[in-house]
C-alpha cells in the first residue's frame, strides 16, 4: 500500500526534553488507516495529528471493540533513530486482534508505515539521557451501531508521543500492594491480549493501591486467587535462591516484549531461569526462608521497575533491604544500553529507522 | 442544572416504522453534559446530533473507561410516551460508575434531562406494535492521555434511536450454545458492571457461536466454569418442577433490571421463585429427568428470550418441545403490555414523560 503523506502548514513547537513526562504531548502527524470489508485495509496516510470526528454511536465507545501497542524510538549518541523489538509489537498486534475479531494487518506494512512515520517525525524524538519518542499503535471498531456485534469497519491509527526518562528522580523500587479483592482477567478472557478491557478493569484496584501509598497492585489469579500473574500493567519477576522466575503464559497474562527480553538475556547469560506457576504464599515463604533476593517488574515503559517491599493482606515484607537489586540493575542497565545503541545487540533486537 | 437547548435547522427524515432494525437510527437532537473535576457535571445541553471532536489519544479509546445504559421509550395506544423503570437504569449506571471510578451523577438530573431530550424527540417515538424508541446513557473518559489511571475528564451523553420489534419474524425461541472455552467476566472483575469490557471480551465466542448456527452464548463461571452466569448479554432463567430460578448476583453478572421484573412479576403471582447458583450439570439432569420446562433469557432489547435448543459439549438439548413455553409467554406478554400501557402497573415501574 501507497501511504498519502500531507503535511502539516503549521509545526508545533517542540517541548524542552528536561520537562518531558508520559503521554500527555503528541507530534505533528499521525498515521491513519481505515478498514471496510470490500476493501480491506486501505487507504493509508500520513496527515497532520488531528481530532478524529466520531459518531456517538461509534462502537469502540460503547463495546471496547480495540487492540494497541506500545513500544519506543530511541535516538542514539551518533543522532540514529532506533526501535526495539518493534517486530515483536507488530505481531502482538494481530495476535490481539485475533482475540478481539479485529481484521489482521500485514506486519510488513506495519513496520514499513511506522518508520514512514517516524522519518518524518525525527525531530520529535527527544536526546536527553533516559528520553525517546512513545509509539502506540491502535486499532478501533468504528461501526455507528449498538446492536453487540463485532464491527465491519476499523481505523488503524499511530500516534506519537515525546517522553521523558522514566526514572527522572532516579531508578529506584517501588512498593506494591496485592490484591484479594480485585481481578484483572481470567483465562477464557481476553486477559493476553492487550485491549482496553484488561485496563478498566484495573483501574479501581489501582486507585485503592495508590489511595493506600502503593505503586502498582500485583494481580493474582482469576480462578484460585493464589497464583500471580502480573503487577499493574507490567509482567513481575522473582529472583528466589538465585533463580529467576515469572508466572508462566497462561492466556491471562500480557505476553510481554520486555519479560521475554528479560527470559533471553539471562539465559544468554547463563542463569537459571523458569517460567512457571508461582503461588503468592512461595513468595512470601521464600522471603521468610531468606531465599526471596529481588522482585522487579517489566514493560516498555519503565523497562524494570525494582520492588523494595510488598504488601499481602496484614504482612509487609521488605525486598533487597527496600533497594534495587543487582539483577534488576543489570537487566535494567543493558536492556536500556541496547535499546539506546550503547551495547552490543546480541539478539538483533534492534531495528534501524 | 439548567439544560441549554439548541435544536437543528433540518430535521432528518423519519423512516418507516415498519422497516426498522436495531441502534442504526439516530434522532436529531443529543443530550451532552461534560465533566471537569474543579467545576463537576456542568453544562448539560441538548442539541443537534452530530460526531464528536476526539483527539486521537482520548482515554476511552486506550483504556476503555466507560459505562452506559440501555432502556426504551414507548408510545401507548392514547400517544402518549413512557419509560419503564428508567429510575433503575440511572442507579445502575452509577453503581457501573463507581467500579470504573467515573464521577457519578445526580440521578434526579439524568430523569429529568432525558425526559426533556424526549420531549424534543416525541415525533421519533415510533407506532407501530412492538416498536419503540431505544435510549442509549453513556459516559466516556475523555482525557487525552496515555498514563493508565483514571481520567479526570469525561462526557455524559444520551443518543436515541428508533427501533423495530424484536419479535418481527414472530415470537420464536432461539438456540444457545454453552461455552467452556470462553469466560465472559470473574468475581472481582468488572463483570456486574455495563461497561464496554464484558461486551469486547464476548465478541469472540459469540462468533464461534454464530459460525455453528446458535443465537447466543451461554456464559459459565470464570472460577469452576460450572455455575451458569448469562446468555448473551441477557440474563438467564429455568423452569425446573415449576420453580423459575435464575443464577444469583454473585459480582460477575449483571443486575438486569428486566431479570428483576420477571422475578417481581413471579413472587407476584405466587410462583415459586428463587435466586441461586445453577450448575450446567443440573439443568442437563433436570432435562433427562424431564424435569427442566423452560429456559428463557431477559433483556432490554427482547424483553424475553426463550431458548428452544442447547448445545454443551456434545448433547444437544430440545427445551419447551423447542417451542415458546408458558411462562416466557405469560412474562413477555405482561411486561410488554406494562411497557406499552395496555396493562395495569401494579409495581408502579412506568415513568410517564
Amino acid at each position: 500500500m501507497e501511504i498519502t503523506i500531507t503535511k502539516t502548514k503549521v509545526l508545533k513547537p517542540k517541548p524542552d526534553d528536561s520537562k518531558l513526562g508520559f503521554g500527555s504531548i503528541f507530534t505533528d502527524h499521525m498515521l491513519n488507516v481505515d478498514y471496510e470489508p470490500e476493501k480491506g485495509w486501505h487507504n493509508p496516510r500520513i496527515e497532520p495529528y488531528a481530532p478524529f470526528e466520531m459518531d456517538p454511536a461509534t462502537m469502540v465507545l460503547h463495546y471496547g471493540q480495540a487492540v494497541f501497542e506500545g513500544l519506543k524510538a530511541y535516538r542514539t549518541a551518533s543522532g540514529s533513530v532506533q526501535l526495539f523489538r518493534a517486530k515483536d509489537n507488530f505481531t502482538r498486534l494481530n495476535q490481539s486482534s485475533r482475540s478481539l475479531c479485529i481484521p489482521e494487518i500485514d506486519e510488513a506494512f506495519l513496520m514499513d508505515s511506522l518508520k514512514q512515520l517516524l522519518e518524518i517525525e525525527k525531530d520529535w524524538i527527544p536526546k536527553a539521557p533516559g528520553t525517546s519518542l512513545y509509539v502506540r499503535p491502535t486499532i478501533i471498531a468504528t461501526d455507528p451501531y449498538l446492536g453487540v456485534r463485532a464491527s465491519n469497519t476499523y481505523r488503524y491509527f499511530v500516534i506519537l508521543s515525546p517522553v521523558g526518562a522514566y526514572y527522572a528522580a532516579g531508578f529506584n523500587p517501588v512498593k506494591i500492594w496485592v490484591t484479594k479483592s480485585h481481578v484483572r482477567a481470567v483465562r477464557g478472557g481476553v486477559g493476553e491480549a492487550k485491549t482496553p478491557a484488561n485496563y478498566a478493569a484495573s483501574l479501581y484496584a489501582g486507585e485503592q493501591a495508590t489511595k493506600s501509598g502503593y505503586a502498582q497492585v500485583l494481580w493474582l489469579d482469576g480462578v484460585e486467587q493464589k497464583y500471580i500473574e502480573e503487577v499493574g500493567s507490567m509482567n513481575i519477576f522473582f529472583v528466589i535462591d538465585d533463580e529467576i522466575t515469572t508466572p508462566m503464559l497462561n492466556g491471562s497474562i500480557l505476553p510481554g516484549i520486555t519479560r521475554n527480553s528479560v527470559l533471553a538475556l539471562a539465559k544468554h547469560w547463563g542463569m537459571k531461569v523458569s517460567e512457571r506457576k508461582i503461588t503468592i504464599d512461595e513468595v512470601m515463604q521464600a522471603h521468610e526462608s531468606g531465599k526471596l533476593q529481588e522482585i522487579f517488574g517489566s514493560g516498555t515503559a519503565a523497562v524494570i521497575s525494582p520492588v523494595g517491599e510488598m504488601k499481602y493482606g496484614d504482612k509487609v515484607i521488605t525486598v533487597s533491604d527496600g533497594k534495587v537489586g543487582p539483577i534488576a540493575n543489570k537487566l535494567f542497565k543493558t536492556i536500556q544500553d541496547i535499546q539506546y545503541g550503547k551495547a552490543e545487540d546480541p539478539m538483533s533486537w534492534i531495528e534501524t529507522v
